[in-house]
């Protein structure tokens, strides 16, 4: 449904939404007739939740479509994820907990290694440690191009969040990495008239950076790409009306949240339980909570079945403490599959839960993949699901006469 | 698909298709774990004919909204509700049984109170009697302005129609009712440029109205909102080649069934086995029928579970009578669920049957929610019920070589 038409049916009401993003929640078995990691894992609570609940599966961007971090929170956020992208840099920069703003052009960069005739020979830079990149960041601080201000920001190993700051830059800007070694890196070129003047500066930024490291190696240049502008997005608040609260341990989920005008929460702790607390402790004050679990996905991508399986447990022991503050609407689900087997994020469908005390249950009291086949939702795209959930929460008026 | 598209692929069939439209069927359990109105009435015939069908569940205009009858009708008569939308005063005309012309621009009237500033202190008008509504509107029906032609229809109690027939007119028409007490009404002002003789002439209108009203408190003077031409749509003749007929007991039904050029049979009674004698006798003269029942949006509105759960039963019985006519194809649906626990129209998908002897039947014998779910048409866009209805008919030709 178009959102300004979305918009203007949105009427307030006194009801509360949980919704709870297990990150890569989706599975596969681990041989041909098993069982996934959440239909393995042993979930009292939220099989207890699934029997008053509808179950469904959701797509997030398109069937057969793996989605990112970005593109898979975008969705279960109730926006269209190909219509609204968040470029690489962007998304680095909100990991990193950046402050981005509306007009900055973030971009991913590398410490990488060249030889005297500049030719890349590591574009890792053999993987420096933490503390060196930290101390390099320093480095590039220091140096000043005219038109504009620069901000560096370590992320881990080679990595670092790259950040340019003048008003009316455009972010359509070539890439320096060239993905191989063997050859140097390459001048950024603009690809639209608006970002001619983005252009010249990254390059004498770059100039600047290839003197300031010359004596530096391993780490003695610099890669930049996915440079991107953050994208303009209608917030929970004037879409939706919701006074809308984010619960994440990682800076990128955080800064996805804020980026739709969710109120980041801060956690005191680094477990589950400390980010369910933090939901307890704020209930009076938001109409949604949206509160993200990273290891589900950590523990995909790592090929970690059993470690998976022991998360969703986690969370499992933590529903009954959720359940007590009465929310009026609660979705459980993923914002895409990892599933340990493929030991990364996958196109499969994200199993998904809504329960409310008007929603249509299926009565099937069990949370996993091939239940929620056999969900009323059916399969459906994720952004829906958002749709779904405020009308269970009385937020959405009569459309027609 | 693209309805010229579609058009290009309709073939001629001696084939007839009816489609029983159950008013808010789909519903909710009284109790957690209980059934819905469906489920819980006794309808053995129904599903008798559902193990013959396909079975799914209907979403009118998007997951999460939930359709006025304007949308939810034009969805299962195959349009898109969000596409072509059906202004509330031209539904009002609709629902007084006016013939409304193609360039009459309609409204909802209300009789009001205002005291002698002209602030309003009663938007009803204390609710007056339908029979004072109706010497009223003849009083308004004295009302001659140079530019155009009015038409008063009282409608029950506060309510009426008003109607401006005049060539030209716009309907972007802002509306006099400001929705509270303690101000006075508003005057009209147009929204676009084609709009601004309509303005005119409804202002004038009002000024005397307020004149004849002067000494009829608590009826002295009137507030009109949602003024709106009837859409134009493609018909049912011209679109899908079928000499459709429509049987309805309420004027709303009757109207939008005739803005799609279906043929409104005249009902002798005011029973549902009524409505159903209309169309055992026009069987041999249209190739399709829709009939609708009421009722059971009445009841589900009224908060009167076991009046649907009636309502249902009612409709059962007249399956045999129905069947017995040996339809190509029947669909039995809704135009939106009204679960007599909300007490209103609501958002539920809406359990939808497709019986002729070419579907790919599911061999589920029961007709409810829960086994809709369970049904190969799956969750579908109500739209798309009419395309694989005329499918099952014979009456769409290859698409491509």
């Amino acid at each position: 449904m178009d959102i300004n038409l979305l918009k203007d049916l949105i009427v307030p009401a006194q009801t509360k939404i949980a919704m709870i993003i297990l990150d890569g929640l989706g599975g596969l078995p681990q041989e041909p007739g098993g069982k996934t990691e959440l239909e393995t894992a042993y979930t009292p609570n939220l099989n207890a939740l699934a029997a008053q609940s509808a179950l469904g599966l959701t797509i997030p961007v398109a069937p057969g479509i793996t989605p990112g971090s970005g593109p898979g929170h975008l969705a279960i956020f109730g926006y269209d994820p190909v219509e609204h992208m968040i470029g690489r840099g962007a998304l680095e920069a909100l990991g990193a907990d950046f402050e981005l703003e509306p007009e900055d052009v973030a971009a991913r960069g590398n410490f990488c290694s060249v030889g005297e005739d500049g030719v890349i020979t590591d574009r890792r830079a053999g993987r420096i440690s933490t503390d060196l990149c930290m101390d390099l960041a320093k480095l590039l601080r220091t140096i000043k191009v005219e038109a504009a201000e620069f901000f560096i920001e370590p992320v881990k190993e080679h990595r670092f969040v790259f950040v340019m700051r003048a008003p009316g830059l455009g972010d359509a800007l070539s890439e320096t990495d060239p993905q191989k070694v063997g050859v140097p890196a390459l001048t950024v070129h603009s690809l639209n008239r608006e970002s001619e003047q983005a252009a010249r500066n990254v390059n004498l930024f770059i100039e600047q950076a290839r003197s300031l490291l010359r004596d530096r190696h391993p780490a003695n240049m610099i890669l930049l790409r996915g440079f991107a502008k953050l994208p303009t997005l209608p917030t929970y608040p004037d879409l939706f009306g919701l006074r809308a609260a984010a619960i994440a341990l990682s800076g990128m989920y955080r800064g996805v949240a804020k980026l739709v005008g969710m109120q980041v929460l801060k956690v005191d702790g680094d477990m589950i339980a400390d980010e369910f607390k933090t939901l307890e402790n704020n209930w009076q004050d938001f109409d949604f909570f949206y509160l993200h679990i990273k290891k589900t996905d950590t523990c995909g991508e790592n090929g970690d079945f059993m470690g998976k399986v022991h998360v969703i447990e986690e969370v499992d022991a933590l529903i009954p403490g959720l359940m007590s503050l009465q929310p009026d609407v609660v979705v459980i689900s993923g914002d895409h599959s990892s599933p340990a087997v493929l030991k990364s994020h996958s196109w499969h469908p994200v199993p998904t839960l809504l329960y409310s005390n008007i929603v249509r249950a299926d009565g099937i009291a069990e949370f996993g993949e091939r239940a929620c086949t056999r969900g009323s939702l059916g399969m459906l795209p994720a952004k829906d699901v958002m749709l779904i959930a405020l009308a269970n929460a009385g937020r959405i008026a009569k459309y027609g006469a």
